[in-house]
């Protein structure tokens, strides 16, 4: 009887104890969130500010070029630009309401936030999708080439269907979950060009028609896959682009990151950037790249209106292909420039007035 | 000359103020987390100290039936309940190690943290999937019949293949994010059966492979389109249910939420749950639907196997059916046999003191 008051009074302690525990984080949580809330507000403030400067400088300018010495303006220029820097990337970032999910995470996800408060995870968050693209670009390559390997010493010159569709399910996963990440390192603050996540919409699309595209067999095999023959062998091409890009603009990322020029959370990906040399190299691998993706593109296209292959996938997938080339040229060509304009407008700076290693540049700025 | 130096002290001002902002932010996230930690270091101790007195109170109980009064047993039992209750469920739990996200939301989104730390948001997500369930279920119905009614009036008994492929590629996204939101909500406290995830899995699966599965038209289209066509009125049967349980399910969840007996994370998911008279018309519809489900399968198993449609898409549809039937037929039967067992306890503690109607069941309890 003595034991079991005992335990009758230890678990009206603990309940005692869960009860001091609960009004404490309570107490904790309302605290901080008021804490955070004050700081929002100057935060918001700040901006509006800053803001409102930025647009009196600009009017001062237009109204009377003379009247601004060059070296003030370039001086107000790297002040407001430092401050906005320290607002939108700092620790305050973290306090800010956060950039809209969008409908394609909400969608899948609901109303969650996938923001992380803490700089560290969103750096974290940043490494994985890093690795995972390292990952993925290896399994790019190595689908497409063991597809085709098998084709031309196994299979006789004719695809089974039953590869080909686990690998075009394996592209739906992939694009799906690359879609995703993206929008979540958007949420988290890297300005990713809305084209490489629009493209990978794109291909997810492309993907889910592949997969209701009955792959036909014998007889005459090789002239009905003439269409997933040209989109394996340009897989494979992709995948070894996406290894060399991968390599050569995370070492690009590092050294921009170690010269404190970039924000940690920009990606990498984007089809131009690469340490200064490396662009030589990638960037006709790239256009030649763009341009066999359009070809793949106008074959299917043709070969549908030609009326040799009379089904819709057909038409679709060769559409969206031709766009993705186009789109993909169009925004290699524009981070190309602004890439240069970037370049040529830090030439002057630096002339003027030493550079200061902390500021970033601009957010439109290409953030490969 | 004037203004040029005006707008340069203001900019320098607010990067001062920038600066200053940066710091204190930085303060108030490192101070915040230590609190948290100091109180997650509690919260962890309590726990262990809840589960030491759990089993030293059920060892004594084993050693020595006698000793143990069962009015003091069962004070016990209901402070440690509540203990537990408030650790895991309270604002306390925002603060302890969230559980493992799982492999699934990690492949799709990386290492990201979906839990929110403020019960309103939690709640927030809740409520949104149980809206989002209503907006499906009613999609859910609508497609099946829209498919079958036109093949009936306009099509002449036969199904093309774009309609039914389109409504196939929304069940894989719809199973999809079904799958993400409820790792998400798992993931904030929701004790969701793993089955119900599972089983979604399993849909994702039949989706993707039903995508893959050539719709033959003509001639002997209605023999060729047997297997869909009775998927299709499982389909409708299915959307029928979904709307009915979520309807109920969710007086239920909110007549327990007022009584204080469900935590407010519960999921309203699940094949058994109801308002009780409802369950009466609830359970008998459940039962059908899975025989459906069974005979479905077994239909599509044969034809394979006697060798109509020698398809490999067709045996893997047909035994996840199975699979699913089954599974669903075993969980509704747990889920109705834990429901009576826990109102058999209830019963017996109401009638030695009177029930706290702050009490939640135990974890292992149905939750739907």
């Amino acid at each position: 009887m003595g034991e079991a008051n005992e335990l009758g009074e230890e678990a009206a302690r603990l309940a005692e104890q869960a009860r001091e525990l609960q009004d404490a984080a309570a107490a904790l949580l309302s605290k901080t969130w008021n804490e955070e809330q004050a700081l929002r507000l100057r935060a918001l403030a700040l901006e509006s500010e800053l803001k409102r400067l930025r647009s009196s400088v600009d009017s001062a300018a237009k109204k009377n070029p003379a009247a601004l010495d060059q070296k003030i303006a370039g001086k107000i220029d790297e002040e407001l630009c430092r401050a906005r820097c320290l607002v939108s990337d700092g620790d305050v970032s973290s306090l800010l309401p956060s950039k809209d999910h969008g409908r394609f995470l909400k969608m899948f996800l609901g109303p969650v936030n996938v923001r992380a408060t803490r700089k560290e995870v969103q750096l974290k968050v940043k490494e994985e999708y890093n690795s995972y693209r390292d990952r993925t670009a290896f399994l790019f390559l190595l689908f497409p080439c063991t597809l085709l390997f098998l084709r031309s010493y196994i299979w006789d010159e004719c695809l089974p269907a039953l590869p080909v569709q686990l690998y075009q399910a394996w592209l739906l996963f992939l694009y799906t979950s690359l879609a995703l990440r993206e929008n979540v390192l958007r949420v988290n603050g890297s300005d990713i060009r809305p084209w490489w996540i629009f493209h990978h919409y794109c291909a997810m699309l492309m993907a889910l028609v592949s997969l209701t595209w009955e792959i036909k067999g014998q007889p005459d095999c090789a002239n009905k896959q003439k269409g997933v023959q040209l989109f394996l062998v340009w897989a494979m091409m992709q995948g070894v682009a996406m290894l060399l890009q991968n390599r050569y603009q995370r070492q690009r990322l590092y050294t921009r990151i170690a010269l404190g020029k970039a924000k940690r959370m920009d990606v990498v990906w984007g089809e131009t950037a690469g340490v200064e040399g490396q662009l030589l190299l990638l960037c006709p691998i790239l256009f030649i790249l763009q341009g066999f993706e359009a070809y793949v593109g106008i074959l299917l296209l043709r070969t549908a209106l030609v009326g040799a292959i009379r089904e819709w996938q057909v038409i679709v997938c060769g559409s969206l292909l031709v766009l993705m080339a186009v789109g993909n040229f169009a925004n290699t060509v524009q981070t190309l420039m602004a890439k240069s304009r970037f370049k040529a407008k830090m030439r002057r700076t630096k002339s003027k007035h030493d550079f200061d290693a902390n500021a970033s540049p601009p957010n439109s700025s290409p953030t490969y």
